[in-house]
């Protein structure tokens, strides 16, 4: 028989497009989250935490890729004849299911928010993960634009509280009726679903791409820089440059804008119906404070996602950052969203009328810390060190004191052996202050207290009078250790 | 060609063994997870958010059922031949992952929280879910036992933060060392894994059987109340014996229970080592203020999972519940953990020392609610009712005006046609309060303010006077909105 191998070790990583996050990492991205919450929760949502998984039949497809329906899902069959099971890949499907199932239980119309990770089963690349978080605001049983004109709001709101200031973001709002009507107009009926959807995702790509691109994809098609050769829509020249006239219909201001649209859309009743929502949600907004500072209509924005049937909007961060290179970049889309009305429909055959936002929180926390908003970084405890291992239980009842005013502190549990390995280790923590008790202080009754932040902050050339004034290590009775430790943490 | 039937349509449910959250109890589980989040986090731990994902490979099979390792997963593979990824089964093996991953940038001990669902695939049962939120605080690369401490005295701070007063939980310590000495003394010697592995499950059952089913289970086996037959240990009744005193050895104070250990495991030295460590650990705490009415030393906790090797703790609740018949219950366990030293050996060769503790927060959760500690429902948002649809811009101002004062609010969404329905509405969102304003109050620059709080208490039967007093119903100048709606919430 041959000899077994010993099995080789696992590889010490997540699965390709999964990630972890560290310390304040979390701790920034929970504030946000917070925030958020609270602007949802203060304009009357209510939190909803459904599971992770759902049945692969009530979870659907929804996804943008209409050529490839089941994939970007993370799929399984729970045994050989059990349920296909999968990962939400978004926040809205689950709501659909838990509202179907609970509608006589539930509010009408029912406002609800959700905050989690979705799962998508795509080829990982950088900045694309597998794993991120969705922070969602959706109205079910409302048909009244009021109920569109609010989650605007609201996002506008969340934006705000999150810490992007007004100026640094805009709200752009526009309407599927208006687009279909624009189709209508072009003589692409509503049979020609193919082409209406390759339309959608074309005009999808126009921050991208630019305009020439779109209208390629409209018409022939499209050859990409790597050589790829992608399928047009095959509409005729006139159609597509009614298309092409209806994405570019944005004005100075909304007025004029409308004015532009209701020009090119004529007589249809689906697009007429499409600019009296739209005036109607501006008006709605305006009363409220949301004037064009905040959002504005804007023609070129449809949201990918097929099941819109009514106002779609998203949120740009309209600052300039630079990326590593000094070049200026624009962070684009933090959040989208509309109203889709047939969700619900696929379970109880009724359709329900929904609108609702999801929040890229990835991108906006990406954003936050560009703008310097928000710095990734926070000071670890104050570290006492173990000088005498078998002083462990006064050594912790220092951390335990500090910690009673509210102080965040810990003890040394490494080998204490040698003093410089925990000094690298509190600087490894990013400790402010570190503790120093030995025989000699026990006999006196006081302690060492080392200034760590003023060590770096000498490092980095700080006065010679500064490094006199404040000593970096000094010594004080033990009944003063709070006290003296506040000092520094205050400075 | 026959003609294709309709789909059917999906069920509106989630699969077998998940389950949505509502409202206030989502916010009332965060509150919870922020109160012991902040515990750890004032102790010096750093947040960890390792993904939902992990690859089989990473993840291995810790679960206790040695029996059937690869079960109680949810597993799958990416595609043909990609990599087989799972969801987490806990917060530990992401852990030892994350830690082989990073050892060198991280702070070494690494103390380190992590909170999140996790996923079983286990049997549903009541109040067995296949998702769950666990809480976790581990210290990995520390052998001393004042980590162990440590992590004891952090999980009784985080009970009393969340709610469970001193007295009404307790911490019971024991040590793996000590129960290996004994199946030393006993004559099983540490070839015999299976035989050991049966005596832990064992003992572990201690709480819900009671010690004659725990002795059969030592020995040959015992038929259970189904009829079902699980095998024994194997146990000669001498061996049996030695191990049902070590679980029985539990006395009056930590002193003579130690003692009696001593006892038992006589000059066996992995089981004086192991006394050594609890005596060590019960003095750590003894100063730190942790005594007897907090942690206990009790030799019949041993924790079911196979990695542990060393000290060994759970946290009980103590009080009695009663049940929906008035029949008393304990809540139990609702929190465990101990030393594992060879968790992180599987992806590095190395042995790296590392004690945790994982809380069950939907254990912790029920009991707080059973206490009355924590109510499950809180009010909703005052409501502002539509009694003119074109003067949905007035409505929301309303609400606004609300809201800038930190007073929750809503304009109702539905059809305003049928008033009684805006009403049913608000009551269905426990709303306190109920805004109303018409034509006639519009002319008068009034808006009417109904106390649908005090409604509710007068349907409870609030007396007379408090009914005349407070009128559930009154007018005020549009000015006054705030405080008067104030008023009401307060009282």
């Amino acid at each position: 028989m041959a000899k077994q191998k010993r099995p080789p070790r696992p590889k010490a990583e997540p699965p390709r497009g999964f990630r972890d996050h560290f310390g304040s990492e979390v701790a920034e991205r929970s504030a946000m989250l917070d925030a958020v919450a609270g602007v949802y929760h203060l304009n009357g949502f209510e939190a909803l935490e459904s599971p992770a998984v759902e049945t692969v039949e009530a979870l659907g497809s929804f996804l943008p890729d209409v050529d490839r329906p089941n994939d970007g899902v993370f799929a399984w069959q729970v045994d050989e004849d059990g349920d296909w099971l999968a990962l939400r890949y978004d926040l809205t499907a689950p709501l659909a299911r838990v509202f179907a199932q609970h509608r006589n239980e539930l509010p009408a119309p029912y406002r609800r928010f959700a905050i989690g990770p979705v799962w998508r089963n795509e080829k990982p690349g950088p900045g694309r993960f597998r794993q991120f978080y969705q922070c969602d605001a959706d109205t079910v049983g409302s048909p009244s634009i009021a109920a569109d004109a609010e989650i605007c709001m609201v996002l506008s709101d969340a934006l705000e509280a999150v810490g992007i200031p007004r100026g640094d973001y805009v709200i752009r709002l526009n309407n599927r009726k208006v687009l279909n009507g624009v189709l209508d107009v072009a003589g692409l009926s509503g049979e020609a679903a193919r082409e209406r959807g390759i339309v959608l995702r074309s005009i999808d790509k126009l921050d991208r791409l630019g305009p020439e691109s779109v209208r390629s994809l409209l018409g022939e098609g499209r050859t990409d820089e790597s050589g790829d050769f992608a399928e047009g829509a095959g509409l005729a020249d006139s159609q597509a440059g009614t298309v092409m006239e209806f994405i570019e219909a944005r004005r100075g201001d909304n007025a004029a804008t409308l004015e532009r649209l209701s020009e090119i859309i004529g007589d249809n009743a689906t697009g007429k119906a499409g600019v009296a929502e739209l005036r109607g949600m501006a008006e709605l907004m305006e009363a409220g404070g949301y004037g064009p500072d905040r959002v504005v209509i804007d023609p070129s924005v449809v949201r990918g996602l097929g099941y819109y049937t009514g106002p779609v909007y998203e949120a740009d961060l309209t600052f300039e950052i630079r990326d590593e290179k000094g070049r200026p970049q624009q962070f684009g889309s933090v959040a989208g969203g509309g109203r889709y009305d047939d969700l619900v429909k696929r379970f109880t055959g009724q359709e329900v009328p929904a609108t609702g936002i999801s929040i890229g929180v990835d991108r906006l926390l990406a954003a936050l810390r560009a703008k310097g908003r928000s710095s990734g970084e926070s000071a670890g405890p104050v570290v006492v060190t173990v000088m005498d291992r078998d002083r462990m239980g006064a050594y912790q009842a220092m951390a335990s004191t500090l910690r009673k005013a509210g102080i965040r502190a810990e003890v040394y549990l490494g080998n204490p052996r040698n003093f410089g390995n925990q000094l690298k280790y509190a600087d490894r923590r990013r400790s402010p202050v570190a503790i120093i008790q030995g025989s000699n202080e026990v006999a006196r009754g006081v302690v060492q207290v080392k200034d760590l932040a003023l060590g770096a902050r000498i490092a980095e050339g700080a006065s010679l009078k500064e490094w006199r004034d404040q000593p970096a290590q000094f010594e004080c009775p033990i009944g003063d250790l709070v006290s003296r430790v506040r000092e520094i943490l205050d400075r």
